[in-house]
């Protein structure tokens, strides 16, 4: 039995509200249960200086979480002078996934840069992040068409990404904290709206797991993945 | 004619949800118009090494903006490695604000950190950070109050914040970000229920003031903090 | 009684000595009391660059104070590699207060930095800098006219500042460090010749105070201002 | 056809070269063709201070590159003052990878930290880095055993890595740089002696790739390490 | 001839002014010609950790300039946030050639920190810097001899120091800025009142320079370190 | 008698291998003894800003030591942030001593950055840092001239560094970790292959050194420089 009483194959109640912020050019609210991210999107006809004159544009992201967005309070990154190894990891992340779903030769010589704050944080934040991001990535896209910026589709295909994991011995989907903090496993899949795999990471918290095992998850996830595609098609549609 | 067409002394709306964070043993989203700020304190049994063993405790303030709550984006001071003098400067004036309402004896040996993290920004940041955070600051200490930590009366009193300014040659209260950015001066005012002053800080943006125009300012304020204060009364009551 | 036995509206010894150093463009060294202030004006052709091509100059400043300036000695703020909350809102204070005073149109795409070095601390180094500063922008200023850089008048009027407060009841001028760590409210005015208001910060330290508490400061600062910009008058003149 | 003309389940030429570093209680020289890492492990009786007195003991991580390790000379990181993300994501890998094989309990309250400093890098530095970690650890294990400050046994099974790709339409194990640099699909596996799997990093650098992709993948990866975990004993041997 | 004027064996005028600081427990205003330097020593009843329970006090140093000290403003090391090379280096040798003249165990478990500041730059600043660092120290000594701290002589011999050159092809003494930045070699002498070496650093600035010419440079040495001593005793006398 | 039996004017074993590493465009692993240490020589066609258009290239150090280069580990610069006051000491050692020796209007508007990544410690890190370089700079020298980047001779000399000291009481060459750490005395020279110096620092680590002391230490470096230059011909001949 999971802590919040879901199914394996169940993932909590997920909203994806879009619009929230004033100046964005693209903005979500993204929610999986008790996990909250606000996400923007940020157009700027720049680029980093490694990038400039090859007729392409970049999608990148950011990631923070508020200090009391956790169940402690965590030290505020900008106060402590650095982001730490996990902020990294999780940004560069999202940042790839991101790309991957992109013809950043449509973009254009321009920049997207996505922000994911995490305003409470019950598990999942990271594949909560790039579940939104793509909904806030799709109108900044919008945004652009209507201003007659690009022409062709930039965005090729949907990018969701959630997580799986071996809890009591069962593999669930959709990890809570309660359920994060004891898994013996733990996978995040950012897949494509056609199934396909973006990026597949997992680490055995506690003991190594097999090849059945694995499979397992990923089964979990394809299921997952293909219920928020979904939600981002109502979001956007 | 102000760009709102509010008149000289009328606040924006102004809201105070409080609870609105699901770990913080206080917590208040704060809006005057379209400036939004997420504000939590945070109780934690330490206190900073200098303040040990002197049986009182401390309040204190981190004040940080998202990247994209502004027009244009802002660095994330995360990422850039420091916070900027404007924000230190503000989250200074946020704790010492807060600090000469509370009995800090009475508190005991714990420290109260309050976040403020400005969600959007249309002007007025810190006066709403201000206002916000002692609604999140009374919840923390009722908090207190209902486990039996504390015993006598620990808030002294109400402490709100409001700006003031003169735009187009007018003494005007509570300006939006299209006054702030041309005014002539411009003052922030943080007061106690009972109309004394915590702090004030007038600056001549342009031209300096004299004498007048600087009591004009503080009358404003002085009803301008009054509505906030009843405002917090409904909010707590 | 004031433990310097000086009279309510009585200022320390305030000294401005000019052209204490070799090789700045102006320079002052101006003492109130046991506080001393080494100040440097330097002038550079070049702009930070979000100002380049506005056809107008910049005033900065820098404060800082040697590690024995104070009575235990203050960790070095180049070794601990940040400089502290306080340093960063006294020279923007600083910054700020002399751009007020200054046609930057008239000073052309040149930059001029103030950097105020305590060498001895006392009580009052914010408003002993901001004196002392004017006085060497003063000289930076006849330093090009001398040289033909410039035609009209840059400055326009002379700034000082002072600080006043609350001590055991009563209201007084210029604080020295006795006064300073105890007294009840506390406040800094930066004013012009005309006796017009730049910027002025109040803090009640330990109670809120009243209106007319911050009257009786304002007017105390007026007279103190007044005697300054006499001094200042002597020492350029 | 491979660059480097191997069969598509070909290693590199692999060596693990034990005691080259005269201090260290553990170390290895490995070599994964012209990939080549210094690894030592250092034995420290202390503990990071949140793990103190719990009874068990740690292993931890760092990560680095000699700035001409590579084609181009890259910035050393102890003069841009801080680790890329690159460098931080690797580090925590490591570290999590060793630690998933070792009993910590056993280990007492000990830290070991297992420095990967790379001489010279063609693709796989992570890979390699943790397959040499493994024997610097293990000769670690043995200094302890030798001192009897162990008694059970501390490890509990290999730990060996490798890299595989899809590269011009095929799969293909242990990417050296030529093909890391241009594959459409890259997957690092940490594996267990057993076949078990410790962590999985799949990542589409241009395409998404399918289930039966990364299925083919995780067989290459599965002979590649049963390979190294031979080696692994021939050296500890 | 030297732009100066000077002799080749004559140093430019010096002055050790004592107590110029209120509240530091030793402090001396060096002067060497144009080279103005504040040194303060301020004494700690708390060592370095590695340093505790041996019995031993400690003697470290810290160097810094204002940025207006030189010809050109200098970056603030405080806002750069790091020391620069330059900087280090010079505090390490300020730190290590008083440590060699003091009896650190007679000083007891304390630490004396010499805060070295260049107010005027015009050459030599490290030598003028020891040279009044020691007169700071023994005054710094003499006040807690006058406080029955310390029983037994604590400062075994003076330490003074000194630069020479080759300029134009003459050994000469004491370079100033003039020569110190055209001279063909330079090099720092670092002696005890008893003319033995403490610290000797040569640096051919642009030809390799024989061993006759460095022991012109160090006769000359000789010379000027024994002019500095009698200075000293005549100042701390 | 020596720790290691050897005669006072003996070196350690030396060993200078060219071309260890694959990239670079010079390279030696130096080995005095049990110290270590792998250089590089890195070619760049840009120059550092404040150097560029003056028709002459430069010549840079950078220093490291692996955490576990030394008996007990020493924690990573890269992780700490800063590199330390010694190692920026020897690494401006390294560059100054190199661009004595070079003809930098020869070598064209480039930069050839020299890395000196200590792999195992036993003392004298800087002087086997130098001897090593000056192989690595001529080796990137000849591929330049193989290229017919440049004509004329840039290298003007040999450079080659030893250090000498005091130990029980005699002097001796080339100091070993056992040496260095009890040595009453201690010098590093710099020198030319035709014996001038370029740089010499001698440091009384306990008791201050007398001239005659200072002058047996200087002729024990004129021999151990002399072989060491006899070893670096042998190496690039």
């Amino acid at each position: 039995m999971r802590p919040s009483r879901r199914a394996p194959d169940e993932l909590r109640a997920v909203s994806l509200e879009r619009g929230v912020v004033k100046y964005a050019e693209g903005s979500c609210l993204v929610k999986f249960g008790d996990t909250h991210v606000l996400v923007t999107a940020t157009l700027e006809e720049r680029l980093p200086p490694w990038l400039k004159g090859q007729g392409r544009g970049w999608v990148t992201a950011e990631y923070g979480m508020l200090p009391r967005a956790t169940l402690e309070r965590t030290r505020r990154e900008a106060s402590s002078g650095k982001q730490s190894g996990r902020t990294v990891e999780i940004q560069r992340l999202i940042g790839r996934s991101l790309r991957t779903a992109l013809d950043l030769e449509a973009l254009g010589e321009r920049q997207i840069t996505v922000d994911c704050d995490v305003l409470q944080a019950d598990g999942g934040t990271r594949t909560a992040s790039i579940t939104g991001a793509w909904v806030a990535l799709a109108d900044c896209i919008s945004w652009m068409k209507a201003r007659n910026m690009i022409k062709t589709n930039v965005l090729r295909d949907h990018v969701a990404a959630i997580s799986c994991g071996i809890y009591n011995g069962a593999p669930v989907l959709d990890l809570d904290y309660a359920e994060d903090s004891s898994a013996e496993t733990d996978a995040n899949f950012v897949m494509t709206g056609d199934g396909r795999i973006i990026e597949v990471q997992g680490t055995a918290e506690k003991t190594p797991f097999s090849q059945d095992e694995f499979l397992a998850l990923m089964a979990l996830a394809q299921k997952g993945v293909a219920r928020l595609v979904d939600l981002q098609k109502m979001a956007v549609g």
